[in-house]
């Protein structure tokens, strides 16, 4: 990720300056044939003739938007016919290469790709087939702990350039649309609290704990004891040090571990943002794990990103940003729960909230690139990017989901009436 | 289901008079073995000993309960060994022909045997096989209509005896809990129609719309048009005059038909206690209805019992109450959504206000047992009380459970942010 030989970011004007990439190729990039011309145009079109200006190298352009969204130029041939074979991996790849530069709202940019694109199931096989590769992967141990490592642990003083200040790297909600992200954050904390009931006393463990502020919260506020259980040690470092200047470390215990690892008994279950590294050959498991360890009155909740159908996510972001992760399709997820009669309570769908916590983070990562400079080469700011305005667009355009799903065991009726008390203060 | 030949009802006092069931092999009946005896007590152990006595044909007692729930009498031998083969259909079956009599509270005696029975995968091959033996069934158009005309079309004036004044049939909400049977169908109907963001001028189509309560309610109080799907001639003639004695023909029609013959476009679609009848491999069937009708903004909801997880439904109810019926889990219910890419936006589990609901129903079933007795025979009524006490214990065992499920298509953005509408008045 991190990259030594930083190129000079060169969005607004390229033409030479990026033909170096392919100088031993000159012939590969000579005019643009008028087979070319008509497959993009024919592209273009079966898109709906979405609203930009596509620059090719020599520069060519094609579109005729009277208000273009943006401005698309392809560096080299090969880039263009790469975007052609596997528009999932390698609109990512280009942009990270700089070989495809987006002169414009790059969100915007993204949405009205995602709105435009044909559905996934009517592209062609190949670029399914290569999609689908990756679910022959199993998410080890070994190869978990390898995951988590390569996206978490890249440095807080990073991930405090963007996140709020309690480092809360999952979806907010915004209870009230004029809520600051910070707000929004501890907002969700406490709906999570609140869906699961927590009483003073009771023992809660947390699969996946982040950097804690759930856990640290949930003793603060509401006067349960937690086992917070992750395996990115950066992350585990950071929320232990929170704890001792908190004077929380008699309430919440940080523990080096995987979900699988996870010992004792509990009145509350929780995982908020876990799932997706899980993977969905994994999901028995962590209903095993769950029923192993949850009290028969207990409770609990899983929050993740999901899909509307099983669909394998795209490849870039599974390539380059979070290996070995699947966001499942509520269909999926029973797996963890019907296997071992859990009862499912609740289910909420938080898409627009995502979107919107998105929104929040790429408007301050873009605020502070300078920053991130110091850290990183310029391809790492770009793949951020795309990253995060990759995903504010798929949770807008409906392509990502966020579940909240409550749960209990089937003969407990200890459940709440109504949700009424959700939404009363 | 109505019976000629009407025998008396003798639970108090059966010794003799039942043995007349088996006249003809007095042999049948001898004195208990001590092989049966030992069978019965390891039988009896294997649930925990729950708090019966259990009375033999010979009058032998086995149990010993301090304060025993009910005592549970076989008037023959027969009866004894038919309840070993296969007590999910045979606990009703004897019960009906008066050959197992419960005295005591049927409801409190079926809970406690819902609670100590092995879970039905632990239950032996032979019964699973015959409980899955209803899953070859289709339900084709023809076979629906046989179906919905076996339980619903038996006389509204039996209906009239214990349902709420509108005839809803369904779960009703009691979103405070002094609320009477007939306050919270009608606070059901607004939960419902409340979740489905109704506005004056939409169009509605609903699908198994029951005696018309909910279609009259949305059209009356909510100023939409309605087109109401129904196979049951009963509820439609019944429905058709309300509408007409209301003044709301011209908002409200009510149409013979079956789902997958539902024509027109709608920006609301709305099916509260069809899906139990539709059949698992029926659902994509629905979800193609769904997917033809529903205009691009528009937002559906689906009501019905629903599982914890995929199982047959009890072989007695299958048999004699609902041919065809089979309540769905959740991961099973995701076959009417992902194939068109909806999105699941609420779930919602109300098993407990259903299991409050059949405790009203029941009560006024008993209340009116003497009006029921002119209309039908003994073996009706025992039929009846063990459908509605059977029911109630498996909502409030965990057995059953009700979901509410609301879905939009995915490319939708029209979701309220959250769902504090749903709880301010």
């Amino acid at each position: 990720m991190k990259r030594n030989e930083a190129q000079p970011e060169s969005i607004p004007a390229v033409a030479n300056d990026s033909s170096s990439v392919l100088k031993s190729s000159a012939m590969l990039s000579s005019k643009v044939t008028g087979f070319e011309l008509s497959t993009l145009k024919r592209f273009l079109r079966n898109m709906g003739n979405p609203p930009f200006i596509i620059e090719l190298w020599d520069g060519t352009e094609v579109g005729s938007a009277e208000w273009p969204a943006a401005r698309i130029r392809f560096t080299d041939r090969a880039a263009l016919y790469k975007l052609f074979f596997n528009p999932d991996l390698q609109f990512g790849e280009l942009y990270v290469d700089n070989r495809l530069q987006v002169e414009g709202d790059l969100y915007k940019t993204i949405r009205v790709l995602c709105d435009a694109l044909p559905d996934f199931t009517e592209r062609g096989i190949m670029h399914r087939v290569l999609a689908y590769a990756y679910l022959l992967k199993r998410n080890t141990m070994d190869r978990a702990k390898d995951n988590i490592h390569h996206h978490y642990d890249i440095g807080n003083d990073f991930y405090r350039l963007w996140l709020d200040d309690q480092f809360v790297y999952t979806c907010a909600y915004f209870r009230q649309a004029s809520m600051s992200l910070e707000q929004a954050q501890i907002a969700k904390l406490d709906h999570v609290c609140r869906k699961l009931q927590l009483q003073p006393g009771m023992q809660v463990v947390e699969a996946g704990c982040g950097w804690g502020a759930l856990a640290l919260h949930m003793a603060r506020h509401y006067g349960v004891s937690v086992k917070a259980y992750n395996i990115s040690k950066e992350q585990l470092a950071y929320a232990r040090t929170r704890a001792a200047n908190e004077g929380l470390t008699e309430q919440v215990e940080f523990i080096e571990g995987d979900y699988r690892q996870i010992q004792g008994e509990y009145d509350i279950f929780v995982s908020v943002g876990m799932l997706e590294h899980v993977g969905v050959k994994h999901y028995r498991e962590l209903g095993e794990t769950i029923n192993r360890v949850l009290r028969p009155q207990g409770r609990g909740l899983i929050h993740t990103i999901g899909r509307n159908r099983p669909m394998p996510m795209n490849a870039w972001i599974e390539r380059h940003i979070f290996p070995g992760a699947y966001p499942p399709s509520l269909g999926e997820m029973t797996a963890i729960f019907e296997p071992f009669r859990f009862s499912i309570l609740d289910v909420e769908n938080l898409r627009l909230h995502y979107a919107e916590t998105l929104r929040h983070w790429l408007e301050r990562f873009d605020q502070n690139t300078e920053q991130v400079r110091q850290m990183f080469d310029e391809s790492f700011i770009r793949s951020w990017r795309m990253y995060l305005a990759g995903s504010r667009a798929a949770f807008d355009c409906g392509e990502l989901q966020l579940f909240q799903v409550v749960f209990n065991r089937f003969n407990n009726p200890n459940i709440p009436a109504t949700r009424d008390f959700l939404y009363t203060d």
